[in-house]
């Protein structure tokens, strides 16, 4: 993956809100951790916010719980094969980082790591917990984004249950129909 | 559309989890509206929870409030016209069922209807509110769920924001790699 451009925090939904498979890592103390992750939505442009569902049951749950962080990260098409070894394996008892062969960069505002290997990095911090005892749902900030300089358009890769995945396809300019208080925040 | 069949609600996952643009229809006392809503994660399987961000400034948002309840409807690339005219009006001043000849066929569960040019309708009632004041965060639990017979996979369309969508691609496999207990849950 070619070095990285920053991008305003809001247009992480352009990524976000399509739907795809994520990466979360994240770090507490001397653990690293990274898990896949589906459940998740853009609740909010400015501040940039997502929710996240990270169920008790995973290794990272009490990682990010514990350090306020995590980073989201997007991989694509070419990584589907570490997106499902990573989600049938546990950071319990594999370093997923190194069996996955994954490259751990700094970020820039929270401890846990960026992978490089992934198309885009969404530095997060948690900002409200109200419903991670009911739910394990996570309301994060995006403080910091990257993204690849290029495509334009990641070949995202989306769940849909038993072992299936949709691939992004084509895309589809509407442009023209929308009034223009409802354009922006988007790719270009 | 052909008649529809029956899902199970712990399918919806299947086609709400690659993170379509939906169209959620409402209903209150004598009032029907509906609108676009991109901003949306699944929560849990059984009971089949999902996760809505319907902000104050829509319409619907008074009528879901206030019926406790709404139909996430799955529109598919044909009707991306409609999708974006609806997400660029307001049933304040428009009846966008009429306006946009959209059918509404009686729920089985709810008092909002089913569009039925949709792809899939699911039912759903309001079960946890505690986060609709601060985010305009609603819980929704999927009661009846209903699907088109064919094709498997539909032509959702995926809002990456300044009036483009991304259109759902191909399908890839990678079963042989899950642990048995990780799959399931699916379209099949």
């Amino acid at each position: 993956m070619p070095s990285k451009i920053d991008l305003p925090p809001h247009n992480a939904r352009a990524y976000l809100e399509p739907g795809p498979i994520v990466l979360v890592s994240s770090r507490h103390q001397d653990e690293t951790n990274v898990m896949t992750l589906g459940w998740h939505t853009i609740m909010e442009f400015t501040p940039s916010l997502v929710g996240c569902m990270i169920s008790a049951g995973n290794h990272s749950f009490e990682l990010v719980r514990q350090s306020g962080e995590c980073v989201i990260n997007l991989p694509t098409l070419d990584m589907i094969d570490t997106v499902v070894r990573i989600g049938n394996s546990s950071g319990r008892s594999v370093d997923k980082f190194a069996a996955n062969g994954l490259t751990a960069d700094p970020a820039e505002r929270v401890a846990a790591p960026l992978i490089r290997q992934c198309y885009a990095n969404f530095e997060c911090r948690l900002v409200d917990d109200a419903l991670v005892d009911r739910y394990s749902f996570f309301i994060f900030e995006i403080v910091k984004a990257h993204r690849a300089r290029r495509p334009r358009n990641p070949q995202t890769i989306h769940y849909t249950g038993d072992g299936e995945f949709m691939v992004a396809g084509k895309m589809v300019s509407r442009r023209a129909l929308f009034r223009p208080a409802m354009l922006g925040n988007g790719r270009s």
